[in-house]
């Protein structure tokens, strides 16, 4: 299997340029700075994907507009970056999405589609078979890695003695470039992911060396809720080949690193984008950073935990 | 009176580089972007002036340490960049100060005085002429304008077109700065001063002619408790020279604009940070850039913001 390399995410580094932050270092306490992905436009790394991928696209498929189904911070990320390709898009959402996500997504200019959970990736391929449009999947696609993979360049470039670095793990796209690009750049850092230990199939197949896959439900506990999906051949390939662990945390420590942030960086973190920061307070390895994935949490839930 | 120049500015940028964050702009809005200057060390733009000051200082002036008197986010400054510069800092804090605040200025390794808020500079200046060590203005001299004035660079080079900058106004160091930067890279720029309604000093010196100071007792009404300085003759100076406006914003819109910032941008702005964007909401001017000058919140307050 074909993975992505150094010059496919120096390629993607140029396209986003113009539209993605390049997020500094923030210092959270000594030993680790924080990648803070929550300032990007629609508060998450996704857009660095997004753009890329929707870039890449040749231009008469481009024109078509494009697809993709997700309740989360992918769709946001494809609405607002088909906005500024001024091109359509159509997210496929399942009926019991939070309002709220459906709005934001709306706000973005994107035609929403409500569907039954079950029917979200037949109704997509359906909008691609019958409209031409192009399906932008949230990682499972080497041009997703290679624009997700800018964050690992970022920090390379601005760290290159950079010891360890801690990315949450969920489909794996995020991980998938970080530690391509990290790997060649400074080959001497760890690359670590982190889980909920309440959505650990990644962890799972890591160890046992085979793409594992845990029950919805089971997966449905965390309230990192951004990292309930499972890896794809791809990405485990990816992970295979260039991570070094990828460990898990509780939801006590995901709770303790929001927290955390908030004090000591004044930076907001959803909790899927707080799990890096959860696992280096135990590991509390030195020269460190972790990628704090995105900042989209409900107002209220951010209030109880501060 | 010698005014700042753009010149002191960009030495000042050179001296800072290896300590302060370079903050991005992040959209707020169609026609906002934030730079967000809570992301710093500190959690606020202060530690600009403070690295500026003490390095600019002699070398053996700067052996002596360096005192300041605060109880606010210049203290905590002081005593990180001090601590930077391997040098003793101590801190003249008013015994009413919030515990929390003491804490955090220790942590950072500088020595607090506690005194009576009367005898904060009595006491900061026996310590300067007892000690040798040198005293870091909050904002009433050259270098600590000339490091805030790297804000007004840095939104001059990376939005060139801008057409309106919005800045925070307590004791006018930022304002100084930021404006003497923008005028001299966009001279096509507006640059507007923001104070609380409750504490608008600088707003009255501004129409007025001459500065005027409003008792403290009337100063401190405002929840914005950074923004309740007096403007020096210095900083009076820059602010005709070179600021076009000073207006005033609410308490309510105040608590607006702190509400929008963690909604929108998933940024914790403190009152006092998040007055320039409060202004923004009224004005809508276009092309802007409104200064969240930091971002120290008592979570509590925060999380009845949110």
């Amino acid at each position: 299997m074909d993975l992505v390399t150094l010059a496919d995410i120096r390629a993607a580094a140029a396209v986003i340029r113009p539209a993605a932050v390049r997020t500094p270092l923030l210092r959270f306490a000594d030993g680790l700075s924080v990648k803070p992905e929550s300032l990007q436009p629609v508060g998450a790394f996704k857009i660095r994907g997004a753009l890329n991928a929707i870039a890449r696209l040749p231009e008469d498929v481009r024109a078509r507009g494009v697809v993709a189904y997700s309740s989360g911070n992918h769709a946001q990320a494809v609405a607002y970056a088909a906005k500024l390709f001024r091109i359509q898009a159509t997210i496929v959402v399942p009926e019991n999405a939070p309002v709220i996500k459906v709005t934001a997504t709306r706000a973005y200019g994107a035609r929403v589609e409500l569907v039954p959970m079950a029917e979200r990736e037949s109704r997509a391929a359906e909008l691609v078979a019958e409209t031409g449009a192009a399906l932008i999947p949230p990682f499972d696609h080497p041009d997703v890695i290679a624009g997700q993979g800018t964050v690992g360049l970022e920090i390379a470039e601005d760290f290159p003695e950079v010891g360890t670095v801690l990315v949450p793990v969920s489909g794996g796209g995020l991980i998938s470039g970080v530690a391509t690009a990290v790997k060649a750049l400074a080959p001497g850092a760890r690359v670590i992911g982190v889980e909920p230990e309440l959505a650990a199939d990644a962890a799972e197949s890591f160890r046992t060396g085979a793409v594992v896959s845990w029950p919805a439900e089971d997966r449905a506990r965390t309230s990192a809720d951004g990292l309930r999906a499972v890896l794809s051949d791809l990405t485990f390939a990816h992970i295979r080949a260039r991570v070094d662990d990828v460990v898990t945390v509780t939801e006590e420590e995901i709770a303790d690193a929001v927290r955390a942030l908030a004090r000591q960086t004044r930076i907001i973190a959803e909790p899927s984008g707080a799990v890096a920061v959860a696992a280096w307070l135990r590991l509390r390895s030195p020269a460190s950073v972790a990628v704090v994935s995105g900042g989209n949490v409900d107002p209220d839930v951010l209030a109880a935990l501060l």
